[in-house]
């Protein structure tokens, strides 16, 4: 089953699995305004979506994204005009963080500031061997610095800075090594290494990943006290729902759970 | 010389080395409430006794810790039962974060969930390269909340995600490479390589290392200006203290120093 | 053109780039109180020099920088006079965090304790392979305190923690794969590497660097929510500015910019 949206975003969804692909490849997916409001609007419907229980980030083209869209943004007149890209930017970036659902970013080649964003914003990310990643608005005289949010939670300080200070790429594996993705793999094996996690992904108990997702980037923002004391109550919830009692129940049992969803 | 302690968590003693082996080897040394209270009760009693300098925590049996107890936990009635049973948890591994003295993990087999936390909350830990690390939860329904707490806190994001969202185990080199674990060395050089640590560490002025570790946790916490303004006090105050004077003339006159640690 | 200065701080400026050389190389470059004061008055004129765009901290002799000089230390009297020099040191560090320019660690040698700190405060480090990384306080019952703030942002809390409760140095390879430094050359190709580095960045707008760098550090001590909202603001008003204009239009027109610096 596959249910088409508007041209710049597509969306399909197979077996809980949906694959969401930037479609604006002759622009390498620039991020421009309309760009971005597809994006936003098909995250809402993702969300509100419970038959969806794991999301791939794909794109088309030779690039999977170059970030902003430079030659609107240079049009666009007056400093609200300005702050109203950003500010819709950093609201599409957290809307992978907020989403329900897992994002699996599947990055078959260059991801570049915002599109480096995108890549540091979702939850994992698997790339081809020929992928490569920079921040390189310094290069243009504008720093990254809405990409860093995300990419200096990604690397570490003097791995972020380098891209931000230098703008010059990093290949996938050297991507993989400072944390940035989960894998870099032969292209012919992209698809299958991407299947494989979101298939897994979408085999556990959506209502326990939705939890434990939220939970994850809200303790991490956390003292230590605090961080324990939030995630004891969230587990201590997500005990008490069915999903846990059957699969423990199927565990001690050694029979596969079926999960309910609550 | 060496005191036994209840069955279930044994303690041994030598020269300023405490020994801590969870000993439910039949049940992987799953995390019962008797268990963890316990462990509790041994951790209070190693940070009231000054002539312990260091601690290695190890584990009997064919695995290193499965995480809580599953048959227990679904026998709890109710939801200040569960919750009691996961703030204990995060109590205890509070607790060996808080001791006074550094624990180093000594990880021979598979460290899952909550056993797994223990791993990550430890100051140190050393692993047998055959040893694996999972936060499984998601797998039975049970996302690894209160574990993910102190896993986030010692590797990347995308790893943990990783980790957490696929219930998958990493290996021993793996673990080392995100930054779990600080060595992986073959099974018949895992006693070695802990002693090597827990010796050099305990030759330290355990005054020295006591407010160094307890500072190194209260000063991650806070942003830069007010880690430089806690840390130069911490600093000043074992500056003043006896140790640091002998340590820095023992340094200059080029002689061992003699600890008093105070 | 080179500027003399003091003779414990060597400050020379070429094309924009400015190297600062530590240059008591028969103390290693031991931080006394003198030694920081010079290095402040070096960093505040760099800072206030337009004209300066990137900063090479290197250092003359056997050591990169051996931390405290601790015969000072031991003939200091009373708790203030010992408070006042930890706290110049640590508002010697935040003034490379804060210095408008980007600040290029040049680490030809051993770096030990606030040697070590000076190197995990740069922006960026480049290491010549026979290097050498450690925070060995513990060892003269000084527990590395201040150095920790620094180093613990720069690598991860298990390898921090080795580094401190050991002692042990770590060599240029290692502390390229824990993120201390970006990377490790041999010696003759050192400068090179850090003159690529600093030409680089050197070429960048320096209004637009300045701006990046403080958001950095700002934005990485704020929750999520909280730091896309700043970034967003600086974006905005970096966007607004001179050189981005130029920057873009000079990208969109396939020719070089010119920066004007505002």
């Amino acid at each position: 089953m596959s249910i088409s949206t508007e041209a710049m975003v597509l969306l399909s969804c197979d077996n809980g699995i949906a694959t969401m692909t930037l479609n604006r490849p002759q622009a390498r997916n620039a991020l421009s305004v309309a760009m971005m409001s597809e994006i936003e609007a098909t995250l809402a419907k993702i969300a509100a979506d419970p038959a969806i229980k794991v999301v791939v980030l794909a794109a088309n083209g030779p690039a999977f994204c170059a970030g902003h869209d430079l030659k609107e943004m240079r049009s666009l007149e007056g400093r609200e005009a300005v702050a109203a890209v950003f500010s819709q930017c950093s609201r599409m970036m957290t809307a992978i963080v907020r989403l329900p659902q897992p994002v699996i970013a599947r990055v078959h080649a260059m991801a570049t500031a915002a599109g480096c964003q995108i890549v540091a914003s979702c939850d994992l990310a698997v790339a081809a061997d020929s992928a490569q990643f920079a921040t390189p608005g310094v290069n243009i005289g504008l720093f990254c610095s809405t990409p860093m949010v995300a990419l200096s939670r990604a690397v570490g300080r003097k791995q972020a800075m380098e891209m931000l200070l230098t703008g010059h790429a990093i290949d996938a594996a050297t991507a993989t090594a400072w944390g940035l993705v989960n894998r870099a793999v032969p292209m012919d094996q992209l698809d299958d290494t991407v299947d494989s996690f979101a298939r897994l992904i979408g085999s556990k108990s959506p209502h326990t990943v939705k939890v434990g997702k939220e939970a994850f980037y809200r303790q991490a923002e956390m003292g230590l006290d605090d961080a324990y004391a939030y995630a004891a109550q969230v587990m201590t919830a997500n005990m008490l729902a069915r999903d846990a009692a059957e699969g423990i129940d199927a565990f001690l049992s050694k029979r596969p759970p079926v999960w309910q969803g609550c």
